[in-house]
């Protein structure tokens, strides 16, 4: 149960880069880590526009002389200062997360990085191991992935409920982007645009988060090939795809699938995780994350509820409001926050993290990076299967 | 609306071969045939013991003299009989559908068969020119196809609400064979038998139904390629699968993806349709069929009723009973059967049916049997992308 | 399960009343009737325009003199033949029920009558001693209360599963009526108006049927005391309602609560049943009756499902095709018919009919008249607690 | 659209009492607070065991001397700071609402207060006069009200879009205390006790909640009398409610009705409102509550979700983050606090609030007691009618 208690010892000094006036996923990163005084927001670099961002920066009780116009800068300044940011979130355009993010960890900062963590394996390999050579943490935002309901998806799995796994069934399709939009909006073209938005839309930009889920729920599953088809329904957005399915086999037999859109006319999100085993199944659905449908053959399906006694631990651990009052995407993203702080913590203090603590760490942002080259590569050959490389 | 006015001049004289006593699936037919009286069920070979056929035919009030120990006993009485039946339903194992159907249309009878009509599109289309020859129809009951729903589905997308359909997303996944159940029923043993059930288990069984409420739905749609990939996740069951996803490349563009699985542990029937065009989409779901989603992007989603005066012309044509009130599966398919007595009626009049008269037809049975073909090749070659045979 | 198999020896001779061309209620009855051959068709009075009354009952395979221009005709012909009908089915408004089942009964017929059997309790006591007195059954078309899902709410409740009902909580709140519709529809007329629709509407006329499944459901309910609000929000209505709350104290301590309404603008049904109790309750929805929501205190709701293994032997007794696949209203009344045919069949073979065997009948038809007669008489005494008379 | 950046000119000094460490209630008042920097918590009253609350108000980086063992003090003390708090919560048994928010009117303090504000409706009107006289704000925590569907529903029928309203159909009913569960359980023991709970139990608990909702939607409603049953299941809490129905008759013909329960075995918290007015109604639940449901009549129903362009402006306005992504319980808990911060900003400075700055105030605090009030009124007299007083 959280009620305010923080875990951590004191509250970690934080600097961010992006998420300036007017943006929600800026809002959404500042929510979670100040939620619970895990991170006291001490730097920023908010905006291209300098003085803007220097503005929206002195609203949320930055420091004149610690806001800076650029990451470069605010890097560098708080490098140098004894009582410079431990830790940085990076909230920009995809094509910057490699740079910055390796400029922070090269000068001693923990960092936590809005996915795609960069475009190739290779760098996210590399983002990785600098990580481990400077023992600091890398934090990528699935923000979904800290919710009671995945949790108890993850106790349900582990807990051979559900026999062994036989299908993974992933979907993230909105139908936002059916007509071309970003013709008239400009915070939409830059992720139709390879320069910026790399080698993928949908896949990597909504693919991974659902590919991420299921790679919580059902940690033993390692991939051995996949195919890919990707198409660009609205045409000016090729090679970038709109719209993508992956089939995935699995070593040891299971099967997924994957669908990606955001060209699903009339649809929200539709992000659902269906993961099928021998005995039962469950069913997640990100519009509605305080259920969980629980399926076992031959019996009427159980609709779970979050907050509720007969739920795992592990899932009753980070209730802030009891059972049938409805939590949403900011606690998970409160709840991801906290983890991010107790594994810093446990770095700066040299120790090894509890080893129940689950977070999206590099691993996680190398997976995704892997995962969309992959598809990437199935698709580019004509929508073969490729050895999972 | 539908009040039991026969819109035919006479019953049909009707037989039927298999659907004895406990068979649920001869009781859709025959309450589907006789519910408005467009069908006299004068003759019989309901059972493989003979004896047991004959008395449940005597229940059901066909006379002594024309119930029959098989069907070929069967088709050589009647078509020497002046009063003979005209028309003639197969509901017998998959394996038998061809000779059965080749025999009674050789006989000058119509004939209304399960699903698959037969197992190579070579034999399809031999009793697709075989009836035409004759002069006979041929229906195939696909009894998901008549809901008015599936009509308003159809009106919708002909109208253009939609816009020009860019995916199709069919799924017909149940769990009640997750385990090894034919083991002890020998009623579901013969479906996993290559010798009753065919080249396929699940892609034959489940999903030609969706596949053909898509054709119904978007008549303008052909399948350019296709892949195939399937599993037999109860080992005992290779080479039959328990378990395929499909996927289709339409002419002009559009994409398409089927699931159909009897091991989606703790699923009813989830069999989906879900139609996304560039401006809307619509959802249809069999266990709700009552219902239809409608969804235009940029307004909110629509759930539509049956029965009700919103509704295009189509779908409010076959209302049985006011909106709100559920109509099921059973009235599905006795419109479907009213359309085939329709059809008969016309051919038996040397006329050509109503232009608008729509039912599964021969062409929609060659039409499943040629899909589940093009499957099984794609994916007996390691599921690998196959041009459209 | 059931499979075509009649149940009784021979079909019963069956003449209608009322039920004409372009009527869908009258087409119900004959779906129902006729489903299993439980009922042959041998006479009708049913139109007032006597003409049409007889090309529809001709379309019908009615022998030409067996159509008759009004129910006294009828029942005086059919009695007096030798194969003169056994049963009669009343279909007409409401103002003509107690005197068409009076003459029926008199006649030594069987009565099947649509809800409310009459207008008072007097006069609803007085057939249903005719009945007694005579050995004839009557039967009132509460056609919900043959749902599968009814029988598995009635077992579960029997089973002590939810402990000691506590609270019962019914609605049946269309909006249809929400404009004074009937001032261009005559079909609706009538219904406002007290000379045919007797002292109420929507409590007559929709009301009493949840009334009557919860007390099959909670066969042991007895009404103390009650008080009831009407309104007649089309004013013109007035001194009907289209719209009233009754709230029922029963006998031991549990409380009931009603709801019904014309004016529930843009719902459909909306008839809900559920049951609160100790440990468990139940909720069920008409328009979803395939489904049955049981809801344990302390454990995940469960969703059953028609047709499946799980249930009570009474919910699957009269499974007409496999769990997932929609049954609809029409299998509820086809059941309906078929117990009244088993009751109708020992009755004339002067024998008790199975003690489980349960249908709607004269003490239902009872009950339903003397439950409105007291909401009436609360409301008209505005709104005032009533002792239960 | 709510991207953290403030609408007012500072953080209010703010304190509070009750709330300690393991308070889920506590929690949510201070995420709400604290969430985008419209109160600093300065100083607190968190338990009754002083030592743990302040080792919590540590935890929660009060000053030392500014934690205090009892609100007597602390209000003391900090009226006579220069630096004092300016406004205080008050998150304590219902029984010491009176005193506690007297006491800092009179410190000159404002005051947010968790409902029912405090138990007769004398009480409640001197304290909504003291506040007037003093120029402070009173909130009361009525936290479902803040919801942007919330908004979307008064917008609708402002706008008139469901013509004048006829009905008011509310309930609260949960199952969580369906067995004597305060005997195990102190935190519940008090809800019962009426020495600490008041009059009612759940009536004042849980129905004045949707009741504020209902009069947010429909600000012109007034009720003219009410009649009100209510039961006691478990019988040890007599004479306080475990089950309520209340009647509710409104000026100009619109009538209500409220359930609301803590034995309705196996339910959440099934918290809904239903608006019926001539033309279409509107439908929200608090267990998901980023839908609204909107039904015209003669139009198939529309499910509006949170967040897209098609809602009213008032309903976008406190967007937190894009439509498709859930927001819960928390965000409208943060809007209500931000609310109050506005208004209390306004007195602070001698001036009206912004016209449309809509919160629960005073007004809505006296509402619920007197409905309370009115209802046990009814009840006690053996549920007659009483005009509202």
């Amino acid at each position: 149960m959280i009620d305010g208690t923080r875990k951590t010892i004191r509250a970690l000094r934080w600097g961010m880069v992006g998420g300036g006036r007017g943006s929600q996923i800026g809002y959404i990163h500042r929510s979670a880590a100040l939620r619970d005084r895990y991170f006291d927001l001490k730097a920023g670099a908010l905006d291209l526009d300098a003085a803007r961002g220097a503005a929206f920066a002195a609203d949320l009780g930055v420091e004149r002389d610690r806001t800076y116009p650029d990451w470069r800068a605010m890097i560098a300044a708080e490098a140098a200062r004894e009582d410079g940011i431990e830790v940085i979130t990076v909230a920009t355009p995809n094509n910057t997360h490699y740079e910055i993010s390796k400029a922070a960890l090269q000068a001693g900062m923990h960092v936590i990085c809005e996915k795609p963590l960069c475009f190739t394996t290779a760098e996210a390999k590399e983002l990785q191991a600098l990580a481990k050579a400077r023992g600091r943490v890398i934090g990528v935002t699935y923000g979904y992935s800290c919710y009671q309901t995945i949790e108890e998806a993850r106790a349900l799995v582990a807990s051979g409920a559900l026999g062994k796994v036989r299908l993974v069934n992933l979907q993230f399709a909105h139908g936002f982007h059916s007509a071309p939009v970003e013709e008239e909006n400009p915070a939409i073209k830059w992720r139709v645009d390879p320069k910026f938005a790399g080698p993928s839309y949908v896949l990597g930009d909504l693919a991974t988060h659902p590919l991420y889920l299921s790679e919580v729920i059902c940690p033993d599953l390692r991939i051995r090939r996949l195919m890919c088809a990707r198409q660009s329904f609205v045409a000016s957005r090729a090679p970038l795809e709109d719209n993508a399915v992956t089939l995935m086999e699995y070593e040891g037999g299971a099967f997924g699938t994957v669908w990606t859109s955001a060209v699903n006319a009339g649809a929200m999100h539709s992000q659902k995780v269906r993961i099928v085993g021998e005995k039962a199944s469950i069913e997640w659905w990100d519009e509605f994350p305080n259920q969980l449908r629980y399926e076992v053959q031959g019996e009427p399906p159980r609709i779970l509820d979050r907050g509720m006694d007969y739920l795992n631990p592990a899932a009753r651990a980070d209730d802030r409001i009891g059972g049938g009052h409805p939590e949403g995407l900011f606690e998970s993203w409160a709840t991801m926050y906290e983890r991010f702080a107790r594994a810093i913590e446990a770095a700066n203090e040299g120790r090894a993290p509890d080893p129940a603590l689950r977070y999206p760490d590099a691993a996680a942002g190398v997976a995704g990076v892997r995962w969309v080259e992959n598809c990437v590569r199935s698709a580019d050959a004509g929508g073969i299967w490729v050895d999972y490389a």
